[in-house]
């Protein structure tokens, strides 16, 4: 029996309390847990987006981005919509990653063309006092799109469920938006430790209380996106984001119904830090594109001094979807050839671990990618990682 | 004698010929050379500029930022502005990096408030066709700047001249401008790598030109600045950014009138790929905030798999200096103390070589720092660094 397209439907599909119907292709699932899969899996950060037109086009309808993201219906549709045009093997919830500082009265908003804006900042001693984890109520909007989105999925193939990490969200809380030199998050950071870790305490309880309500209204996997950590210096990201990421992880199901709910860590610029994060309590490590898979894979793909051996997920530079379909499939068979023979299924023992791969962008996909160009770069992840596997095992 | 203090007028100052001062503080050049000072040689990025009311007076004067950059007497006048304020060990050149790119042709201009612009950028193969290694006559100001900086220093400390990397100047010659993501030049990298290999190669020439007439004219040690290097992918920065680096190095002067002329090359967000720059024939490596400066001094600190080791040259968040002037020198400690033990004079051999550590941001100084907070940061580089080298060696 294929290993990656069977039904592990008691480790996957949970207990018989489970309404939804079973999944169908669990490569992805699989390859978080390092289990061979005939595959590579793949899907795209932000592959529900602006580049594609029926976005576009549910977005105008919804009138603005919090109204696309509020309304489960909406949330739902345009969750699916690229499932609808390529044969990915997850799909991730179609949200933002700043809901959660919105729940604590910020007053999160979209201005057309811009980036996230909050009406309210943390900057002193008073605001950080104020904030407190949200009553999980007010964000209730993302929990019911997360079954709805697991009830419409039907199956397919898994839900992804995220949330920024408490220090991206303390990024935006202080900034009041994105930023090019994070001067004021900077300042507190440097100026006053001591509010700066009040408030990452705060937003990691609160990340960890959202992730899980994810997981019981469905999502299957969850990750951290950890987009600023890499704005760090040395010494700070060890103290002021994966400290943090930790205690959420330390907070998060691991499991649901029975069903073991993989845990991704991104770290955006986190290349270097590698190492420290070996220890983490997660099941991937998300890669941006300035990492090299095969030497990622040693130092944490494989089980070394002690610490839990990480499945890899990334890394090709989102700018090569800009290339044509042929210089696509290069790039691709580069990344994939960069992270090294794939894990066979070893015939006697289905479910042994390996090093693992999941590809991925290293960074959300542009809003001007031509998407022909993501229909070509999936396929070629498909078969060109089929090939690998089979010039690896020609037996099988 | 102090080797920090003393004049080495045989190896720095040059042959008869030279009509500068003899360099009266060589500390900077030592530990470029990585040889042993009495402390810790500090500069900073960006050290002549907008947060230094001054400077801002004499960019008044001049009308433009080009006006500045073009005049000899403003360039002089800024250059030297820091100077006055703190005890620098180096000055750097005021002008652009891409001084090149506009004597190519392209047609650079800032607008207030905002970053450099090209009036003609270089997307296609016609445009790349038309690129040459522009005459350096055109640069003649930056020459004359150089000199007249040289002459004004009269000997107080050396002075830097810098251009930008081959890569990073084909990123504005493409783009335009500044850019978030890169899209344009990283469309034409995947797409036509010919053409960007091309332009690569011709800016390298031009690159090369422009330092050794800096050098000529004055430059008593030159800098790359590979600003945008970090924004490539793993492979791609070795073949289009740290080839092009090689290629300039290759042609660039070692010594001038029997001086040697250290060679330092920047890669912001370069980390991950120090060991390739290992090899890279410079003397000095920058570094930004991510980066240890310990585990880069394991890497290519110290004489290694036979690649000539670097000194190493930064590297503290320019956003330290938003923090109060107690706070600011506790994290310079931290960052002297990652670099480790300092290089010590041995009595038999001065001149002896071993790692070597030039203070500096990762990046250039905010437009919004605190101008007392830089004096804070000098004075803790020079008493934190002098003290380091008396406890690691009490008898000296």
């Amino acid at each position: 029996m294929n290993p990656s397209t069977q039904v592990h439907s008691q480790t996957l599909v949970g207990s018989p309390k489970s309404s939804y119907a079973p999944l169908q292709n669990d490569t992805f699932i699989r390859a978080c847990l390092r289990q061979a899969t005939t595959h590579t899996p793949v899907w795209l950060m932000r592959q529900a987006g602006r580049y594609l037109p029926e976005y576009k086009a549910t977005r105008a309808k919804a009138g603005s981005f919090m109204g696309l993201a509020t309304n489960t219906d909406y949330a739902t549709e345009v969750t699916l919509q690229p499932l609808e045009r390529y044969p990915l093997d997850a799909a991730i919830l179609f949200s933002d990653i700043l809901t959660v500082p919105d729940a604590m009265g910020l007053g999160l908003s979209f201005a057309l063309g811009e980036g996230p804006k909050f009406a309210h900042t943390v900057r002193d001693e008073a605001a950080v006092a104020k904030l407190a984890v949200p009553d999980m109520a007010k964000l209730r909007y993302v929990f019911d799109a997360v079954t709805s989105i697991r009830k419409a999925l039907n199956g397919r193939v898994p839900l992804i469920g995220f949330s920024g990490s408490p220090w991206t969200l303390a990024c935006y809380m202080v900034e009041g938006a994105g930023s090019d030199d994070y001067r004021m998050v900077k300042t507190m950071l440097y100026q006053r430790p001591d509010l700066m870790h009040r408030m990452l305490a705060i937003n990691a309880d609160a990340v960890a209380a959202y992730l899980n309500c994810q997981i019981e209204a469905g999502a299957q996997a969850v990750m951290i996106f950890d987009s600023w950590g890499g704005v760090l210096a040395d010494g700070a990201f060890q103290a002021f984001s994966l400290a943090y990421t930790e205690r959420v992880l330390a907070q998060v199901k691991k499991e649901h119904n029975g069903v073991r709910i993989p845990r991704i860590v991104f770290t955006k610029g986190g290349g270097l830090w590698l190492k420290d994060m070996a220890p983490l309590d997660c099941d991937v490590l998300g890669l941006d594109w300035t990492v090299n898979l095969g030497a990622a894979r040693a130092l944490v793909g494989e089980n070394s001094s002690g610490a839990k051996a990480k499945a890899l997920q990334g890394n090709i530079d989102p700018n090569v979807l800009f290339a044509n379909p042929d210089q696509i499939a290069t790039e691709v068979q580069r990344v994939l050839a960069s992270f090294g023979a794939p894990h066979q299924v070893p015939l006697d023992a289905p479910d042994a671990t390996g090093p693992t791969h999941i590809f991925n962008l290293g960074h959300g996909i542009s809003q001007y990618t031509p998407p022909d160009h993501v229909a070509a770069l999936v396929q070629a992840v498909h078969e060109v990682s089929k090939s690998m596997r089979k010039s690896a095992n020609p037996a099988a």
